[in-house]
């Protein structure tokens, strides 16, 4: 360091995005679409932005093949946010007192259990603590309660390197999923989930907007203690504009979604993402030096996360990487070791140019 | 239009900004700081982000002159969502249940009382809708309550074009402001206040952060229920990251801050603005095309508001006003009308153009 040239940058969220996005916005900063104003300076109630917002939200639509009976909302605040709003919105429903089922599988189920727990109960139906948060809880363990008015998972743990493997079968019940950061990068079936959230900092765009896919259904049950900006409703009734909308990062997350069209889509996404984590993950298998701790039916094509069985090269790992113009590879202070963020915009000479140097520099250690 | 140069932008917000901080900006979009990585791409934690943040912080300290017993915040969810978020951290101070009182001077202390009254009483100590909101209550005329925990007011209405000409006299009770149209366009002194609060897309950068400035002794009071992206004690100890903040809406903030410093600052700016403004309502004052409802003592500095008295006009006005590179002009849909949103990024030029075809639109007519 200091680069003059762009670099593999493996980072957690915010994460690396598409070269080509990010050009497009440099140039639409000062001058966009014939405006004489930048895409930041345009009220989000002009047709130019309320354009962008509609093609955004339609190629979203195509991307996921999200069915016409799910609303898809553009809010703020983060899944932290949605961690709250979700119980606010859901709990209702359930049959005696506000109760929710978490399927506990590392950092970010335990902090849904804890921001649920302020608005009725968070039951643990299952939880892979005894495993270190190393797997997905195994379905067979699961307790679900008919009294529950939902389900949530975190289909990715970013911090753990944990990713379920196929959709859960959680029979009638609503099935809730923070896909913060998976979304878009593999096919699911939207019809098997009552809700999907996700934050954009990681597969999408910048910090700033978070994504909430709901059935329509399950809108319209908000506790009078709701904040409106998280109320389903009122902002399903308003374009997501009850206040000012995030407009940069939802013109980015389009851009990005055009990006994403035009490079095959979530089909070609999804080949690249399996592609590219089986890269790393052969070093691991292979390594006597590098250790992979996460059960293999339960390894994240996003996050691949690892220890050395000597620590002394830890320090050693991380600066040998960057001067070989890869970052943002240290592990989550929680858990320590090492975590290669390789989301959609990663592409697969990022991870060839990874797995060649953890190889050498195995062979060096 | 199309325009292939920078107009005149009034609007209200997302607004216009300062052309070299876009231009910075743009520059900052593919490789930052010699990252190898852009802006948007860089970890929140990272060394880079974090003084990033710290310089935002210090300068908005530096040009508020925010004394040392406040925090300052950089929290999500617009002014709207701090509409929520006020009364969940500060409602339990009321001696007798839940309470405060609220000055309702336009749609924005109205939308204000509106969600406050989820959390508890919100009090109507005072309103102008009998005089349709051309003025702030005056302040002979407000009925508060011992019973309150605070008093709210909104510093500039956004909508109708008015504004507190002084910071009013509440005795011991912590004075609330919504300052998201005015803050940093005039001196004040902080310590007047309990909490100032602004969202961003108005007086600073562009829609996704909001910043909330409150005095240390009332942070520590959240109800239960209150989410805890929104709990300023959790967010004042965790340096406002207590999930991703919107690292790129930051930055843009800290770029403004320093823009600002360089032009001279908060004095500079109020000069400027007084100066702006005055161009304006001397045109209304002076025509008898253009009326201006807005009692005197009420008119804002930032949003200056008028009607045609012929209004037949009104298309023409507009068509007129873009061909000579100045859009943005419309009023809110909820009043009609016209306004100029000439914030610190609208330079004196832009106003004086304005004037100028204010002028001579009237001398055509």
């Amino acid at each position: 360091m200091p680069f003059q040239h762009r670099i593999y940058n493996f980072a957690p969220g915010p994460a690396t995005l598409p070269e080509e996005v990010l050009e497009a916005a440099g140039k639409d900063m000062l001058l966009w679409q014939g405006l004489g104003a930048g895409v930041m300076e345009v009220s989000h109630r002009s047709p130019a932005f309320m354009n962008c917002y509609q093609d955004a939200l339609q190629n979203l639509i195509d991307l996921m093949k999200i069915p016409s009976n799910y609303k898809v909302l553009f809010l703020q605040g983060g899944a932290i946010g949605q961690n709250a709003a979700i119980p606010m919105n859901l709990m209702k429903l359930a049959k005696s007192g506000p109760q929710a089922d978490f399927i506990v599988s590392g950092v970010w189920t335990q902090k849904s259990v804890a921001e649920a727990s302020k608005y009725g109960t968070a039951r643990i139906a299952a939880t892979s603590k005894d495993q270190h948060f190393h797997c997905v809880p195994d379905r067979s363990t699961w307790d679900l309660s008919p009294d529950s008015a939902y389900v949530h998972i975190c289909d990715n743990e970013t911090v753990g390197g944990v990713e379920f493997s196929q959709t859960p079968d959680v029979g009638n019940t609503p099935l809730v999923a923070d896909i913060s950061s998976n979304i878009l990068s593999r096919e699911i079936d939207v019809s098997r989930y009552g809700v999907l959230f996700a934050g954009a900092q990681k597969n999408i765009g910048p910090a700033g907007v978070t994504i909430v896919i709901v059935r329509e259904d399950l809108i319209g049950h908000a506790m009078p203690i709701t904040p409106t900006i998280w109320d389903w409703q009122v902002q399903a009734n308003n374009d997501s504009m009850i206040n000012t909308p995030t407009t940069f990062a939802i013109y980015m997350a389009g851009e990005v979604f055009k990006w994403l069209k035009k490079s095959g889509g979530v089909t070609q996404m999804e080949k690249l993402n399996q592609q590219k984590s089986q890269l790393l993950y052969e070093v691991l298998d292979q390594s006597s030096l590098y250790e992979g701790r996460v059960h293999k039916d339960s390894r994240s094509r996003m996050n691949v996360t690892f220890y050395l069985r000597d620590e002394s090269l830890f320090e050693a790992f991380l600066k040998q990487a960057s001067d070989a113009g890869m970052t943002g590879l240290k592990g989550h202070k929680s858990v320590g070791g090492m975590r290669a963020s390789i989301y959609n915009a990663m592409p697969l000479e990022g991870v060839q140019c990874l797995a060649q140097f953890m190889r050498e520099f195995e062979r060096r250690a």
